[in-house]
């Protein structure tokens, strides 16, 4: 028998929009914009001025942050064709976030109902993981990781250039299928 | 730079005793006794009468089942002395009871705070750890794993023949300090 390759894939800015709840929560908070421009290169409390960076930062840990992000264009589809031939795993780094794990699992049941929830994995080091392709959005979850990262183009990450890059799901079917 | 050896640690009835939980549970809702008799070779909900099991098999996933559980004896102990010379990742199948996400994360949090939260692993499909061993009461989580599982005696794992095996914390130790 084969093994399937195994591919694991982060959540946020991966699958899941957070960066449009960041900029929903500051708009609703402080009636400023933040816009992409603003955010490239920076992750989002540093896109934003000092005495607004403690409430950026406390964000992703507020009860619903997590809840009904959207989901990025073209994930549900090119996973769902990923899935047939190849191993997937979900790894988020929940762990920095307690309050997101049932907003979190609860997401992923409801918009990627075909991946079980055995192939789920709430984690903080991502060197844990055993798989043969890691596609993140964060270049230090690589850090010690086994298989080959694959980042995921997001706003912060722009002037990361140590990793294979994809801009996009349709580039990441373009290189798994 | 020496890469430490990793062990993967799992939490029920290996860090935590979730079987006192079901003896006191299983004795508020029906007023019997579960005996360690009654367990030896079986898991809690095939160990009462047929009419009681559904019941049994539910408790996991109800508000508080891993709230405040016991620390299995000796285990702070030889973790933390285990601490100090290996890398410890707790990994716990905690997806097939989503309620206990919270719980779990503040009991590790309690009783091991030597631990980092980076360290914990919240999965289903335990062959997803890159470590080296895996210390865990249920045989099937070695299947597809890519280290050595060591076996954590429980009542249920009694007749499992096909793994080293250890009886306590104390067996821990021996083999690994």
């Amino acid at each position: 028998m084969d093994k399937k390759i195994r591919i694991a894939v982060d959540m946020d800015e991966v699958m899941a929009d957070s960066i449009a709840r960041f900029q929903a929560w500051y708009g609703r908070d402080f009636q400023l914009e933040l816009t992409l421009g603003a955010l490239h290169g920076k992750d989002p409390a540093d896109a934003v001025a000092p005495e607004h960076q403690a409430a950026l930062r406390a964000y992703p840990n507020a009860p619903g942050f997590f809840k009904d992000l959207p989901v990025m264009a073209g994930c549900q589809d090119v996973l769902r064709r990923l899935s047939e031939r190849y191993e997937l795993f979900v790894a988020t780094a929940a762990m920095e976030f307690p309050n997101s794990f049932l907003d979190k699992y609860n997401w992923l049941q409801q918009h990627f109902a075909f991946i079980p929830w055995r192939n789920y994995v709430f984690c903080g080091d991502k060197s844990i993981l055993n798989a043969d392709f890691l596609i993140d959005d964060n270049a230090y979850n690589f850090d010690g990781f086994r298989g080959e990262g694959i980042l995921f183009s997001a706003p912060h990450n722009a002037h990361e250039a140590r990793h294979r890059r994809v801009r996009s799901w349709q580039e990441v079917a373009e290189i798994f299928l």
